[in-house]
């Protein structure tokens, strides 16, 4: 449950003065910090997650190569620091307008695209030790959540068990929130907001004392804090319920072991105890569901491919063996084929009998 | 606030019994409902909505063109049947699974494509008079909410005003929840989740008295009647805010006057008291924001003139207007250019100022 604990103020603050140090010294100013290249780029073996090596890179002021990203680095701190001055946040999208400024005398803008400023924002995480939620940049705002929990969010006591059909609507940043109770003995993170209003109807987590959490397609960035502070504290499982399919796979595989994009944040974004619930190759035999099967193209076969390649995946024999029976079916199968089974089969009979029986991938 | 009246249970039974009356008297089993199909379409001047004109189709059951088709009606109707049953509420793709078996005896799937089922279900519509979210067939859940309401919804009263940072999220199907109490002047729809996320961390919607609705993306059918059922009891006026460019103004389209897709449902989806906000052709100049065009492409171009040939903007001057000048401009620009004026210039600014000036496109 814990708050990521660095100060983004003071850490602005700190990087500001180094530079201003650089200038009154005569030097260069210089900027260094983790290069954010693909060759910098491991596996670490002993926490299990995508994450930076050690190599460093630095950007300096009187360099013709270097000069703009400086500038751009400056102005996205210059307005992390505005907006953390007013308590205010803005979108990636916000910052690329805000920082989207000409040159005086000069044709030149600060920024021409988005990619600049976000490219920039992510340099001021690994520069700050903050992650952008942090410096009050949001990511995108998506997904559902229900359970026995209560929060305290922007002055509001909001009790997840009491809101409806709907859920609470999970904000793009989740660091503020305080967790006031979390009574749950796991969670179950699910891709389709489909399946989420299936199994809040059978008022699933009430059964079964869970918190059931949703996104609609990727995982943003918020549903990650929210499922790593929710498990943190209480070291709740995390279940991930997804197709049975090379992309189905892949979310899990992002939400455990970290993705390249975000392999400077691996440590506040990765779940190093998820675990795959299905829908599994053994699913498909258990339940006699290969009617359903969706033939796979050849980008289904090139993505599992590259899946079964990755060095998390390589040496476990339990998640080979599933890689080897997709690419026999050369199939797919979506999670709301178990509909054929009945209405309720997902939530009364599936998702029971396979965490009774701890039928996991891990 | 209204809900819809139909009982979805009777319909059923009454398309059942009706099939078993001409079985009992030997006649060929029939079916008929309005014609769905572009031929069909119109625009009626009247209500300024698109709806289905008055050409009737039959579907017989001992005809080789119609047999599969009549089951498919046949099957779909006795799963909202069972789902009504038993109180629960199935998805689309759900119904799809369910009714996807093979006619004992034989190879042949009751359907393949969920485009079938789909279509057996918008016939269903039609014959019942129901909407799919009365037949307990639900569309997809996206979106998020937050004002001055308390809604009941399957046992839990929820105050719009007391949920955090997040609001509420929108179920996919809105037609059992009980309105309590609404305290607003106007509603603002807005496609973009950052920008709903602005006004929400800005206390807009206190500030001005108002409710602040988006999506992400399409706006759901879910959305479409929440903002039915909230604007009918009350008269409430209905904002739309999205990008200045042609699919802004199509989600404006679709909301007011209705979709080809939808025109059997035009009633329970359109709004005709919504209006257009932001971002308009004025805005460019009045707020100085040509800086922050984005050139047209071929396909804007394209789109921009199907938008201007509908029959309801044909003869709306202010809109041809607003037509014209995007052409000549040649560009489009994003709500969140605004953005470049300062943080919290939409909700201190720009929209206070142009909601007192009343300045719409209607």
């Amino acid at each position: 449950m814990k708050k990521q604990e660095k100060k983004p103020v003071k850490e602005l603050e700190d990087f500001g003065k180094s530079l201003v140090d650089d200038i009154e010294k005569g030097r260069n100013p210089t900027i260094e910090f983790n290069l954010r290249s693909l060759s910098n780029i491991i596996f670490d073996e002993k926490t299990r997650t995508l994450g930076l090596g050690s190599k460093q890179q630095q950007r300096t002021f009187f360099n013709v190569g270097h000069a703009k990203k400086f500038l751009q680095t400056l102005e996205v701190a210059k307005i992390s620091k505005s907006l953390l001055d007013v308590q205010k946040h803005a979108s990636l999208r916000d910052v690329f307008y805000m920082a989207k400024r000409t040159i005086p005398s000069s044709s030149i803008n600060i920024v021409d695209e988005q990619a600049e400023s976000d490219n920039a924002i992510e340099d001021l995480e690994l520069i700050t030790g903050c992650s952008r939620e942090q410096l009050n940049v949001n990511a995108n705002k998506m997904g559902s959540v229900a359970g026995n929990v209560v929060v305290e969010d922007s002055g509001d006591t909001i009790n997840w068990a009491k809101l409806g059909s709907g859920g609470w609507s999970i904000p793009s940043n989740v660091e503020d929130i305080d967790f006031k109770s979390i009574k749950a003995k796991y969670i179950i993170y699910m891709e389709k907001q489909a399946v989420w209003e299936r199994l809040h109807e059978d008022k699933f987590w009430e059964k079964q004392n869970c918190i059931i959490v949703t996104s609609q397609g990727q995982t943003t960035r918020g549903i990650r804090r929210l499922l790593q502070r929710l498990n943190e504290g209480d070291k709740l499982p995390i279940y991930v319920l997804a197709d049975f399919d090379p992309w189905g796979f892949y979310i899990y595989s992002v939400l455990k072991f970290g993705s390249i994009n975000l392999a400077h944040m691996s440590g506040a974004m990765t779940l190093q105890n998820a675990k795959f619930l299905g829908v599994t190759a053994d699913d498909v035999a258990n339940y006699d569901l290969k009617k359903h099967f969706i033939r796979f193209k050849d980008v289904d076969f090139a993505r599992l491919k590259q899946i079964a390649d990755y060095d998390w995946f390589k040496k476990n024999k339990a998640w080979q063996r599933q890689f080897k029976m997709m690419k026999e079916f050369g199939a797919k199968l979506e999670i709301q084929a178990l509909s054929s089974k009945g209405i309720t089969f997902i939530s009364e009979k599936y998702l029971p009998d396979k965490i009774k029986r701890q039928e996991f991938l891990d």
